[in-house]
């Protein structure tokens, strides 16, 4: 019989709560997409597992950056029906490894929120690298987990002075309206979605839709639109004519996207053969890059990396031991 | 914030090697290879990470059957100078989710173990179903973890008179039969490969080799090949002729075996083009289909699904729980 080795650290989802205001999240996310963006990380493709009664989808991504000392394994899984019986949507956890032997060192029981946390971070970074210079109005698509959690990591880095608020279900959208007013912001409800997109000048959308939600003709030059619902095949919040109709698209990953996301949407309708979009990391590398200037339609497509996962759970890690 | 959920429960090393002693290992792992073969699990393509400087792999493999209660996430890694620094080189764990809600119940902190345990008891009952009616000699090629485990779980439920052993390290060869001998086993190390090939009726291979070993034409009649050590598709330790002069070949998993495994270089080498192999779970199933005399060539070519690892892990799991 082999000797069991020391027991990896368990880091609970209070521990990781405590820790959070102790990382700069913007600057360690942005590094790692710079790094994924040069080639120096490995990230295979995502591993997808669904369920069908209750409905649930579990995304598994995993890599590593070859500098740093860890490979991750990031579980993250959605059960929609969950609330109703009491429970969040979001489940899952971080496994820290060291790439030099495979011994686990850290298991980051985070319950989705690490996922949740980075994949806001991302959507707040491409907004700032991508925003017109002025944002009245920012658009709020979705009324879960992430549009709130989009909306605090925004203001963080970004100015804006309203949040306009869409969901499928007004009343939900009623309720995070007044989540955010009870934080300081100015904040209101629209019926009609058309209504949010002709107002503002940043959109985000956080919704799981498989129908495009923003048509293209909604839309107003110099809008920036930041996609984060598009994370498996089936998925989609934008028309793909927006898409193509786009002056800049940038996405997280060139590989992920052909795949997943709005713009493997716009390719499968063949709308954009002959174009490739840049990657985020190659926008904060190199800012030129971006937007240049405030009559361009920009959009920034996130599908979520693994590279978020580990260098969000690597800082976790670090702050801790 | 959202509220942390009860944790879910760590078990150890030492808990897992005093529960494997009160699990019928071969039950549990046969009725998952039925259940797959019978189409009631849904097992994705295998995830894999690749490391250089030191080598290493990764293999994730996931899944659920659909009446269980739980899906599986299981991390097995090689790195294979470990042991130089006094590590084994075989690592990971097995995580346990709840299949309606997604909470992760329970973390087997297995460090490969529980991966090693369920590929030599496939290995067993795959001997046990196939090989021939008189097993004098069991041939074992290579002499890490998996060769040893094999012949703990090839000795419970098959009779054979004697061991022998060939590795390419033939000091490693003897250090294992010496192992072998203090358990009572009568056990000799071959020099040449072909002589253990020519005189053994059981032949099971456990080497990370990506070149054939054993040749087509050093194989007896009746023979009877185990081969379970190309998990990736690198990887072979038979000679593809040999592979397609079989009467009889077994995998445990069609879909897995079109892309990695010996069926999955016969198939590249253009050899097996016409022909589909049988699945473990249909050989169990229904043994008829599997030797029909004592002069066929048969062989197993398992390459490891995920089902064997829900398996292990819900028996662990329900024994402690």
């Amino acid at each position: 019989m082999r000797q069991a080795l020391p027991l990896p650290i368990s880091i609970s989802l209070d521990t990781i709560q405590s820790l959070l205001p102790k990382i700069d999240v913007f600057e360690t996310i942005s590094k790692g997409f710079i790094a994924y963006s040069k080639g120096e990380a490995v990230i295979p493709p995502v591993g997808e597992l669904l369920f069908e009664q209750p409905p649930g989808e579990v995304h598994i991504k995993y890599g590593y950056i070859k500098t740093a000392p860890y490979y991750v394994i990031k579980v993250a899984s959605g059960f929609y029906n969950n609330p109703s019986i009491g429970l969040p949507s979001s489940q899952g956890l971080n496994l820290l490894f060291d790439k030099t032997n495979g011994q686990l060192v850290a298991i980051l029981l985070d319950e989705g929120h690490l996922t949740d946390v980075r994949t806001a971070v991302a959507g707040a970074i491409s907004s700032r690298a991508l925003a017109p210079s002025q944002v009245h109005s920012l658009g709020i698509i979705g009324a879960g987990t992430q549009a709130l959690l989009q909306w605090k990591y925004h203001r963080r880095i970004l100015d804006f002075s309203e949040v306009l608020l869409w969901n499928r279900h007004p009343e939900k959208a009623q309720q995070l309206a007044e989540t955010l007013r009870q934080q300081g912001a100015k904040t209101k409800v629209v019926e009609h979605l058309e209504d949010l997109a002709r107002q503002c000048q940043l959109i985000v959308t956080t919704t799981p839709s498989s129908t495009p939600l923003l048509e293209k003709n909604w839309i107003q030059p110099g809008t920036h639109i930041t996609a984060i619902g598009a994370d498996m095949p089936h998925k989609m919040e934008l028309d793909p004519q927006l898409v193509a109709s786009a002056e800049l698209v940038v996405v997280d990953s060139r590989s992920q996207t052909r795949r997943q996301g709005e713009w493997s949407q716009a390719l499968r309708a063949g709308l954009v053969k002959d174009r490739s979009p840049l990657e985020l990391g190659e926008i904060l590398a190199n800012p030129q890059l971006g937007r240049q200037n405030d009559q361009q339609l920009t959009i920034a497509d996130l599908t979520g990396v693994a590279v978020q996962d580990l260098m969000i759970s690597q800082a976790i890690f670090e702050n801790i031991k």
